[in-house]
């Protein structure tokens, strides 16, 4: 029974693999679906990958590589010939196909549409004219459409007929289009079950239906379907000619997939495939965000030199770096991380900045005096009135900058169209360390050259 | 025409509302969705908001407070008369109606409930039983349901009967049931579309199907829903008696909302909602995290304050300090957010553990040599040779350690049944500042004790 626990099987499996009997793992394979064993290949090492690929019959692996992630997929072909990279390229719908062409050596696409009849190889090279993270390159161009003056039996005869070519298994809504293929409306299943079998398509539509257009960026159309509550939606191009349709499952894929890189971006990393095996890869990838923070707080080295004379007077104000920087840097991040996901969702638009700061701000003063209060306690009792002073004006001012930059960068950056993720780490947490530095030495070197924080 | 682009709208909605110009508002309220005019609300200040409330009609006012978030639905309805809640929650879908009673004092529950009709008030009293954020917690008890010796017809009559009474309006799935309520198996519309009207439901029914309990959390959910493409699923109990569905719309506010809430716990903030209005709420939500970066801090500054004979020997020491800081916080967090990631997707699992400690060990190698041959050649510049090889293995050590922490911290508390992404921020980065304070000042001692780095 689905769900699998794949935690439970994964032993059995490896042992089959090790033993490589075939004859029992394929008996395994036969109770799973194709997501299944795709979650498997992840727990799975190089070569009992490549061992397990090979006990997949070609319809099923059309299906499992249709579900894995590029670098699996770029690993599992390479040993195939390009026959049956393509026999396994045909037995899938158009988008699946596209994604999958992908993901594969660019020099082998040509070859391998060459291979796959026609009509399919026109879809594939359609869909991959379209950028891949917008409507155009998640959307499929599998649908059924039918004229205004069809009837509900036409209607259900073209599902039949498209089900028995396997063009389309599921089908939530029937499009309604005119001659030049327009679109004029859509008659969802439960409508189309509830008819008359002579009632009019255009009796019955719904005309007031989101579309989108086919250079939409593909987490505003996620934004549509969560919003509207869709299951599938039409794809439009700029005269509203129907060119293909999205479907929830894909919409679920692009959330999980937006999810992970703001996630990724916000910590400060690349969004990585989690079953990328190439060392070289995965450290390359994510060294400029660690050049980033390097070179800032190198920046941060240079800054420390120049207030030199302050550090040799009082060494003590070299203890308190540390908190100066982490207290900053993490209302910053509690600010910025609020903005981004609110820009992501549409909640928050760039409109909103000037509300948005004056709330950040609201927030941080009330925290800004609880740390300000909790510091001075702290170095009164450790050392001298004047430098609990010192700190709690430090990190007093520290943590309102903070707020409002974290808060700010990634607004402005969403006004310059820049992905506001790419705006938390490491440039505001960077851009902190070196603001709270500043602040925090010169508020000392004042007051010291005023002989008071001795 | 749907979508509406909000931020175009909304200057000529909030000069009406300053207007109190009821009339053209509600014109402009026909043709929005009650999503739109729930988005709307969130960019409006609270008196707008009191005032535009007033302006939508009941049956609308309960569409629209269904897709609210809890802090504008208790604002909005502290106003109203305990009888005007209780029309609009008996407008709602039982699981819309459940949570939407969630949001309010809990005082005024059993008060709502008294007033609205029993079977309504015994739903939702069944749905608040469950935990919020599990199956039970988001299903619905609106469903289609027949016995196997149904017809495809009597499951057509089924439908457009529970339509009629406003129990359903969308429907993916008949659920096949034996006379003690026992799933048995589903039929797709499409399939029942297809199907001969005398066609029995047992003959066409589908019975390896995914199903869930009514305690399993919701991003497991989530997780099955995507890894099968589903668009709805049945909830069961215990013993397989079918108690309700839950459908893709509502799993994709799960997955927004799991994604927001990892997100925040890996930037170091809670989980709150961008139309909270409360300062002193956020304020006090924010603390928690900030508390735990002071107090790890001021560690730092006691092992500083250990360690005063080599900055008072050495002040150059002090000013990279911020750079050991920031490489091994980069590091740690990088490692985390992908382990994190997949943890929450299932492509990795505690049983990976060994393995990932290794693939990130291998990543961390290679970054931490180019970074300990990047602050090498910088400080050599700068300083001695000394100095720079006391940085140069400092940045080794602390980069490779903390790619480990940032690894291990969650799988770890993935084990102990501990959010994984509550190991982020700011535990993983306040350990590693403290240890990589701890390494590099230890590495620093230890030489120039032994005369060489000055």
């Amino acid at each position: 029974m689905i769900p699998i626990d794949i935690d439970a099987i994964l032993p059995d499996i490896k042992e089959l693999i090790e033993k490589e009997n075939k004859g029992a793992l394929q008996n395994i394979l036969i109770d799973l679906h194709p997501a299944d064993i795709a979650q498997i290949f992840s727990h799975l090492n190089k070569d009992e990958r490549a061992y397990f690929f090979t006990v997949i019959p070609t319809h099923l692996a059309s299906k499992v590589l249709a579900e894995l992630d590029p670098p699996l997929i770029e690993e599992l072909t390479e040993g195939l010939g390009i026959n049956k990279i393509a026999a396994i390229v045909s037995e899938m719908d158009s988008d699946d196909a596209a994604d999958f062409v992908s993901a594969l050596p660019e020099e082998l696409v040509p070859e391998i549409l060459k291979r796959i009849p026609r009509e399919e190889s026109d879809e594939i090279k359609e869909l991959l004219h379209y950028e891949e993270d917008t409507a155009g390159g998640i959307m499929a161009l599998e649908y059924v459409a039918l004229p205004a003056t069809a009837t509900v039996n036409q209607a259900i005869e073209e599902i039949r007929r498209l089900r028995a070519k396997q063009e389309i298994s599921h089908v939530y809504s029937v499009y309604v289009v005119d001659e030049e293929n327009h679109l004029l409306g859509t008659v969802s299943m439960t409508d189309l079950v509830l008819a008359d079998g002579n009632t009019l398509l255009k009796d019955i539509m719904e005309t007031d239906i989101p579309t989108v257009s086919t250079d939409m960026d593909q987490e505003e159309v996620a934004n549509i379907f969560r919003k509207y509550d869709l299951v599938s939606m039409p794809v439009v191009d700029k005269e509203n000619h129907l060119v293909g349709r999205i479907t929830v499952d894909d919409i679920v894929d692009v959330m999980e997939e937006e999810g992970a890189e703001d996630m990724a971006y916000i910590a400060g990393a690349p969004d990585e495939e989690i079953t990328e095996e190439s060392t070289f890869k995965l450290a390359r990838a994510r060294l400029p965000w660690l050049l980033v923070a390097f070179f800032g707080e190198t920046i941060s080295a240079l800054l420390l030199n120049q207030f030199n004379a302050t550090l040799q007077q009082k060494v003590m104000v070299a203890f308190f770096i540390p908190i100066v920087m982490a207290m900053g840097g993490s209302t910053a991040q509690q600010a910025s991380v609020i903005v981004i996901r609110g820009l992501a969702t549409g909640d928050l638009s760039v409109r909103d900045t000037t509300k948005r700061l004056i709330k950040e701000f609201r927030i941080s003063f009330f925290n800004s005096l609880f740390f300000a209060a909790l510091i001075f306690i702290i170095v009164y009792l450790w050392d001298t009135v004047f430098f609990a002073g010192i700190l709690a004006v430090s990190i007093f001012v520290v943590i309102n900058n903070a707020a409002i930059i974290g808060a700010l960068v990634p607004l402005t950056f969403k006004r310059l169209k820049i992905d506001p993720a790419l705006a938390a780490a490491p440039f505001i947490s960077t851009a902190n360390d070196i603001l709270g530095i500043l602040i925090y030495l010169s508020i000392t070197t004042f007051i010291l050259h005023l002989g008071m924080g001795k």
